[in-house]
């Protein structure tokens, strides 16, 4: 069982901080960082906070063969008078356990690591930007440590989570993206890893970013595993499409990544009384909605960016404008909405904004 | 472009070998390991061995997070006069290239590769057990080195190559082995990363083996990922199939790892006049081929167990024996010949086996 004491041996020279202005993302990171270890013998043990440092690692350790890891990331804001806050960090607790489950890793305790995480932002607190728009990334993950090169669960594992200031993803307004559809390589399919934040599903994507950049395209937007008939991701956001005044987005089939930002937007449309349709949608319909006009507005969700639109798209070698390049007011309203509710700019009925007391 | 100086610094302090009656696999390393980096501005450079060492890596360390990693399998042989052989090895640098290609990791240069492994096995070469059916297991890997948390390519690499005694595979005879087919979990689908060798497939595939073992089967079959209907792998083995009296193995698809054993057995039975025929074998074929008795024998291909026989299979909840539980004389002759030719015992009209002048 997870202790909940927690140790920490806190630095005794500070960094300097990085120039809000040039921040490049996660690149930076703050004076400490959370660690935790597991053995068979003593399941997960010492959590501690430490001055931030390098790992030690036999070249036979498991992580570097066989690739058992999971992650996840959130971010802490500063509210305008002050305050810390974390966006439903319990969620992501919850799906680090989630993917822990299917890449065989010992699960954490869910409870205890919010708490361990509290004590540490609030420790690292003066790396919290207080510039508009800006937060601290955090990044917890998990590796497998056990030397030996047997393809089999690792029986040693350590968990850390790293701090890292980030800037606003929009400098200078929203700007939205254009995306390039991939119809060769593949994302996940069902029976995959495609729903664990795992560290092979980034790198397994590299090409097809490779190919979107080639075609002047931001991002890829990923087809089923299947039939690559169907819309599953965009880059590494969820996606929604606005059709006929109906939100609508892919249904959770066990190879999308399950969103926190993708949930909280659902929760937030129902609050309002829109419905959103998750069903699967074919990349035929969407081409179909924006040649016939039903199309008013495509987006991605995630942490990173909160809500990214669409305005151009690529498929099969045509391109295809989406609400004439522009940002549309469903996304416009739900980028307000959740980036207000994390840094306590505005009421949070659902409780989804969780003060830590500096 | 690679150098062609390799740089060496000895060990000081030999280790103690470990006991050849009870290693275990991947358990124990050699004296030193070989090294290679990689930075944008420089390519691969100062390739060099150095004594077996730990790693210093930062937790944010792009492998960690995004499982950018390629790596290779292969054994060093001591025959009976006391040469050092390696097997193709010059496929396994042609492999690693093809998963740096997948993963968007630069590539290396293979011959360069091929000359740094001879020099080091050499180095070396006291680790390579003198006992019948025990080898020196090599171990070519590359990482994502660089720091930063941003999903893109890492813009640095290292590259080891470490080495580690095995025991004979088979202890006390060849025992057919008894596998369980996965029709839930997906090894790889099309335009995934299932013909590279990178980690995140192997621990992907953690939750169809603890499936198998739950069932008392040794290995998983892995179906397809699109139709889970036609056979791809076993365990991380290729696979072939006897029936009435000819050979036939799953075709090389984008998410079939292409084995250096299984192409050698293809050559190897194809110079004997035998034709393999390469083509998608539904598991439906193979349960009505072994019900009609017309399925003589089938078995895996590898570089830790050369050939695998396979004597149980189960099915949708029914077990089905294959040959009668027993080793089939193809998979016999197969293992015979390819044994023979890796330790130097047989003749090698292919120029397979190279001799490494200790």
């Amino acid at each position: 069982m997870t202790q909940k004491i927690l140790e920490v041996v806190q630095t005794t020279i500070l960094k300097e901080k990085p120039d809000p202005s040039t921040l490049e993302f996660g690149k930076h990171f703050s004076d400490h960082m959370f660690m935790m270890d597991y053995t068979s013998e003593e399941g997960w043990h010492q959590p501690r906070v430490v001055p931030y440092q390098s790992l030690t690692l036999e070249p036979a350790a498991m992580v570097f063969h066989y690739g058992q890891t999971v992650f996840e990331g959130l971010k802490a804001y500063r509210s305008s008078n002050g305050d810390i806050r974390l966006f439903r960090p319990e969620e992501n607790f919850k799906r680090l356990n989630q993917s822990c489950d299917r890449l065989s890793i010992p699960k954490v305790n869910e409870e205890a690591m919010l708490e361990y995480l509290k004590e540490f932002v609030k420790l690292d607190k003066d790396w919290i930007p207080k510039e508009k728009g800006m937060s601290l990334y955090i990044r917890p993950f998990i590796i497998s440590t056990e030397a030996t090169l047997d393809v089999s669960p690792s029986r040693a594992y350590t968990l850390m989570i790293i701090l890292s200031p980030v800037g606003s993803f929009y400098k200078g307004g929203i700007d939205p993206v254009s995306i390039f559809v991939e119809n060769e390589y593949t994302r996940a399919a069902p029976g995959g890893t495609g729903n664990a934040k795992t560290a092979g599903n980034y790198s397994g994507a590299y090409k097809a970013q490779e190919r979107a950049s080639s075609h002047k395209k931001d991002q890829v937007l990923w087809l089923d595993g299947v039939e690559k008939k169907y819309v599953e991701e965009v880059g590494s956001m969820n996606v929604f499409f606005k059709i006929n005044d109906e939100i609508h987005t892919p249904a959770l089939n066990g190879s999308i990544l399950e969103g926190i930002t993708r949930k909280s937007v659902i929760e937030l449309l129902e609050s309002e009384g829109m419905s959103v349709c998750e069903r699967s949608i074919s990349i035929d319909e969407v081409i179909a909605a924006n040649e016939n006009g039903s199309l008013q507005e495509m987006f991605g969700t995630g942490t990173a960016a909160v809500i990214s639109p669409v305005g151009r798209l690529e498929y099969k070698g045509r391109d295809y404008e989406i609400n004439n390049g522009k940002m549309g007011e469903t996304a416009s309203w739900l980028h307000e909405t959740l980036v207000g509710i994390q840094t306590g700019a505005l009421d949070d009925p659902f409780g989804w904004s969780i003060e830590v007391n500096g």
